[in-house]
């Protein structure tokens, strides 16, 4: 088969590999789609400390099972399928509490063992979820992304009253806002970024204000129209944010984080407790994938929105230079196998 | 009446003023006893930005109702009730969400408003909680530093797969150990203090093991009894222990914070995100009340044990002083009035 490989940081290429074989309680995804995530970039650079390589990246995939292990029944076979990357121990305290995306054996399908950029790729069957007909290929190929929104959404609770403050409107933020209007609906969704093309993406995907803060102050700009936002999340990840969403939250409100940032980040204990703020931070998904198929099924989200570009898998190369550096036009790019 | 007035910073005197008229929706309560807190101490100090001089303080008080004001049923003269000092406006965001203690207009009894460190109090009549007979008067006393813990914990959501790690053994720390411990049932509780006699009340109201982190370090001890902290509670609100905590913690793993310092306070997103870590924060109460005199008419809390000292009110600078100073011995003191 076919597979996307980072032999080393630097060196991508696609090569020939033998078709994995299911092991036990494992089954055999034949790849139709897969998308471009960050992460896959970072490897790509060799930005991720957890990677290993030779790697075959990739984990945002949706094929039909072809092959399955012993003790997973064989009628799964022909199942179309999105694939959860998320492979843990089930037996640690985050897995016993329902957190698996922070197992302490932690195995990212795409960064710690082999992902989906490839024909085929082997994975637990439990973490192979059944998509229903009425969800066409490529949007399901769009649930991975989704469930970083749903994890993060799921652990900040979002309600009617609150005034939602969304930085960054990349594929995390545009994921956000649409989850945040179309399945929560939240009073009110205001997205800051820097660049003018993606506030433009973030009103098409359902934000009510955007404001490039790159141009004018967000501080300023809430005050003037008497706002204090009841939820905010970082979807930009700069080590920035925290300090300021935390001066700028409502009392009460709630901060979401998803940024991995090792440099270091000045807060003050009075302004989270003074205003009784909780920041939760969010990495990956803890079994959002029912939760992300139910939501498409019902029509609460538009993944069809965010894929901007599909190239075929040969191209891989232009399709993650795309990615990387057309961020004016580019949301998500998919590879076809 | 015969009322404790901070007139000024620095200058607290036993005062007579007039007995005070419970507006309407109001309550007054004759006070029997009152507990002493640190923020006590700081508004006497001048270290509280929200009080207003001359201030009668005191937010932990008991008594009986003597009289209701219009549209409040007479038959509640004779209750005995604790109060809750959190008043709030009811209509703002954080009051909508059912979070009072951090209403945008809030009022805390002893701060904003006259306490109840005197003869009589007033109150809305919804912050007067009756307490039922199988609860003695100084217990009852003990129901507003409980509803501190009912609080973070709350929010905490400790369960019995927890092991938690509380920093500080003065009365928050002590009323946390024993929430945990009686009410919540969590796996294991450790706690850290620099006072020796304080690790030894710790023992007392439930700790499993208990470190001394001015002589010994936090960090290698549970390296070497190889245990992660799945919930840490910082009761001692230095800024120091934040960063400390995140490190320290499990992944999945939730630390609450009561510190109001405004000292700067450098932690690094990756070290949230990469194990998803909650950080809550606590201040005073919402709508605990309930809930702890419901712990304590169940037998789950002993606050008995947390009373050291009593004093008549008169002697309410002798008492004060003996809380602050003899942190070995001194947990909570009472005034009698």
């Amino acid at each position: 088969m076919r597979s996307v490989v980072v032999q080393q940081p630097g060196h991508l290429e696609i090569a020939e590999r033998p078709l994995p074989q299911p092991a036990p309680g494992e089954v055999r995804i034949r790849v139709k789609h897969a998308g471009i995530c960050g992460s896959d970039v970072h490897i790509f650079h060799g930005h991720n400390p957890f990677a290993k390589y030779p790697r075959v990246i990739g984990h945002e995939f949706f094929g039909h099972i072809d092959a399955v292990g012993e003790g997973v029944d064989p009628a799964r076979v022909g199942e179309r399928v999105a694939g959860d990357p998320v492979v843990s121990c089930g037996h640690c305290y985050p897995c016993q509490i329902g957190r698996p995306n922070v197992c302490t054996e932690l195995q990212v399908v795409g960064v710690h063992r082999d992902g989906g950029f490839s024909e085929a790729v082997v994975i637990p069957a439990g973490n192979a979820h059944r998509v229903p007909e009425t969800i066409p290929d490529d949007r399901a190929t769009m649930i991975e992304p989704f469930t970083i929104a749903a994890n993060i959404c799921s652990q900040l609770q979002p309600g009617p009253l609150d005034v939602a403050l969304v930085y960054g409107a990349g594929p995390m933020g545009l994921t956000t806002i649409q989850a945040l209007r179309g399945v929560y609906g939240v009073k009110t969704v205001i997205v800051a970024d820097r660049i003018d093309e993606r506030l433009e993406m973030a009103r098409v995907n359902g934000a009510d204000h955007t404001i490039n803060n790159g141009r004018e102050n967000l501080a300023d700009w809430l005050t003037q129209h008497g706002v204090r936002p009841t939820l905010i999340v970082d979807a930009a990840c700069h080590p920035s944010i925290l300090p300021e969403a935390i001066s700028l939250a409502s009392p009460a409100g709630r901060i979401g984080i998803m940024g991995f940032s090792a440099d270091p980040c000045t807060i003050s204990q009075q302004g989270i407790t003074s205003k009784e703020l909780t920041i939760i931070s969010s990495r990956l998904n803890s079994n959002r994938f029912p939760m992300v198929i139910d939501w498409m099924a019902r029509g609460l989200i538009q993944p069809e929105k965010l894929i901007t570009h599909s190239y075929p898998a040969e191209q891989v190369l232009e399709a993650m230079e795309t990615f990387e550096k057309d961020q004016k036009q580019c949301c998500k790019v998919l590879l076809n196998f």
